[in-house]
C-alpha cells in the first residue's frame, strides 16, 4: 500500500523552461534534501522523498506546484508538519506556501479548534448576528488602568476583549496581577463579554498564564502561534479542551505564507477558535480578495453547514 | 531617569516625502499600536510609545529608521522580544528588520550561547583550523541505516554531525531509539566526533528528548528556533548550561529579518553555540555579502579577541 502523502501547494516565480526541475527541487528540499541519485533505499524512495504531482502555470511567470510529502514524515506534530511544508523552502523569496491538503489521518490528529465559531457564539450568547471584539490598549498601564478600560468596553456591550498583543508579562502590569484585576472589573459589568488575555513565554509559563485566567473565571486566551511555536498552543489547545484560542498574526511575516492558508486554515488546524487578520483599507495592504479568501477558509466549517461551501479537507475535520 | 531603550533597525522602502511620516508609524506599531493621541497616561508616552532616532536615506527608495523601544516592554522574554522588534511589522513586505542593538541589561539576561566558538573547539579537541560538520540524512532511513552513515563521518573525521532537520520523532525512527543508536555507533569509532541530534515538538517533548541525548552521552544538539518558538530554545539553553546548541534556520523565511541579525546576532544573543546558514552558490541565493556579514556579526566575540573587530554590543555579551 503506497504512504499517505498530504499535498503542499506552492506558487514559484519561475520560467516555463526551468518550473518541472524547479518544482523538483523544491519535492526534494521539502522531504529528503540531498541528491535522490544517493539514496540507496527503496522505502525512502518509494515513500519519503517529495512528489511532484502538478505543475499549473498561473500567469506568465508564476506557477502554481503540487507537491505530494509523506504523512509519516511529518510525526503528525505540528512544528514538524510545518517544517515539512515550508522549513527550508521559506528561505526562497520567489516560493508562496500558498495552500496544503489534509488528509482525514492528519484533520483528526490536530483535531481543529475547541470550540469553533458556534462555540464562540454560545459563549457571549450570540446567534446569527456579527460578533463583536476589540483590543485592550495600551501596553504600558497598570492593571487598574487597563481594567477600567476593559470595563468600558464590556459595558459598551463587546462581546469579546482581547489584550493587546504587544501586552505580556511585563513588571508594569505582570499578567498574574493584571490579568485577574481586568477579569473582575468585566465580571462587575454583568455583560457576558469574555476577556482573552495574551499568553506569551513558552509552554510552561503559558500552562501557567492559562492556571491563573482559569482561576479568575476566563475561558479563553489570545496566542501568536508564529512567535509561541505551533506546537506549543497546539499542545495548550488540547491540555484545555474547554478553553477557547484566538490566533494572532504577530511574526506570520508578508505573506510568504499565504494568509487564507495560515490564519484560516493552519491555525484553525491546530487549534484557533478564532483568528486574527488584518483589514483591507487598514495599515497591511491586505487586499479586498485575500481577506475574502481568508474568511472563506475560516468559515469552510459554517458555510459548508449554511449549504454555502462544496466541501474542501478542512471542512472533514471533526467537531 | 529615561526608561532604557534598545535600538531597532528597519530598512524601509518608502519615498523621501513620507519616510518621516512612516518612521513615525512603525514606532507606534511596534509599541502601544495605537493613535498616540488617544493616549492620557504620561508614562506610557515617555516610556512606552516607540521613538523615531534616526532615519537615513539608503538609496533612492529606501531608507534605514532606527527606533528605540523601552527596554521594560520585552519584559526580558525572547519571545516578547521578537514580538516587539517585528512582531506586526512583520505584515509589511516593504520593512526588513535589519538589525537591534542591545544595551548589556539585555545582553545580561539573554546571556548568549553556552559555550561559544571557543568552547565549540575545546568540546571536539581543535585549536584554530577550521571546524568541520555535515548533516546526517536521509530522513526515512531507520536507525541502523543512519547509524551506519553517522559511523562513517565520523571515521572521515567530522567535528561535527547534526541531524537533518526534516529528522524529528517519526515512527520509522524514534528519537527514544534513533539516537541512542546513533551516538554508539559515533562513540564506537573512538573519533570525538560530536553528534547533534535534531529537537522537535513543545518544551516538554525537547525536554525530554535533550534527557535522551545526555542518557547516550551526547553534549548538544540542533534546534529550529523559529519553529519551535525563541522563548522554547532560550528555555532549553538555560537549563542545560553545559550543552551546546547549533540554530537551524528553518522558517526564518527569506531577508524579512537580515539573515546576519538573525543568525549572527538573535539566534545567538537567544543560545545558539553556532548558526547553520546557506552558503553563497548553494541552493538559497545568498550572496557572499551577505554571508560575510552574517559571519562577522556572528564571530563578533571571537574577532573582538583576535582585535580585528572594533566592538559591537553583541561583544559585551558576558562569557
Amino acid at each position: 500500500m503506497p504512504a499517505e502523502r498530504l499535498t503542499a501547494v506552492y506558487h514559484v516565480t519561475e520560467s516555463a523552461q526551468r518550473i518541472e526541475a524547479r518544482a523538483r527541487a523544491i519535492a526534494v528540499e521539502q522531504s529528503v534534501e540531498m541528491p535522490v541519485a544517493a539514496i540507496t533505499d527503496p522505502g525512502v524512495l518509494e515513500n519519503i522523498v517529495g512528489r511532484v504531482e502538478a505543475i499549473r502555470e498561473l500567469d506568465a511567470s508564476r506557477f502554481e506546484v503540487r507537491i505530494g510529502l509523506g504523512v509519516a514524515t511529518t510525526g503528525l506534530e505540528a512544528g514538524q508538519l510545518l517544517n515539512m511544508l515550508f522549513g527550508n523552502t521559506s528561505m526562497h523569496p520567489d516560493v508562496v506556501l500558498a495552500d496544503a491538503e489534509f488528509p482525514d489521518s492528519v484533520l483528526t490528529a490536530f483535531g481543529g479548534p475547541n470550540h469553533g465559531l458556534d462555540g464562540l457564539r454560545a459563549l457571549v450568547g450570540a446567534n446569527r448576528r456579527a460578533l463583536t471584539c476589540s483590543a485592550l490598549k495600551p501596553q504600558g498601564l497598570p492593571p487598574d488602568g487597563l481594567a477600567k478600560i476593559a470595563a468600558g468596553m464590556a459595558r459598551g456591550g463587546l462581546d469579546f476583549i482581547k489584550d493587546d498583543h504587544g501586552i505580556a508579562d511585563q513588571h508594569y502590569s505582570p499578567f498574574a496581577e493584571r490579568v485577574p484585576r481586568v477579569a473582575e472589573a468585566v465580571a462587575a459589568t454583568g455583560a457576558r463579554t469574555i476577556y482573552l488575555p495574551s499568553l506569551s513565554g513558552h509552554l510552561e509559563q503559558m500552562r501557567a498564564q492559562v492556571k491563573i485566567a482559569r482561576a479568575a473565571g476566563l475561558k479563553g486566551a489570545l496566542i501568536a502561534p508564529m512567535i509561541a511555536g505551533v506546537a506549543t498552543f497546539h499542545a495548550l489547545k488540547r491540555e484545555n479542551p474547554d478553553f477557547a484560542f484566538m490566533g494572532h498574526p504577530a511574526m506570520a511575516g508578508s505573506g510568504q505564507i499565504a494568509p487564507p492558508f495560515l490564519f484560516g486554515k493552519l491555525f484553525r488546524l491546530f487549534g484557533a477558535d478564532a483568528s486574527v487578520f488584518a483589514n483591507h483599507g487598514g495599515r497591511f495592504g491586505y487586499t479586498p480578495a485575500t481577506c475574502k479568501a481568508l474568511a472563506n477558509t475560516a468559515l469552510a466549517d459554517a458555510l459548508r453547514r449554511a449549504g454555502l461551501d462544496g466541501g474542501s479537507e478542512a471542512e472533514r475535520r471533526p467537531r
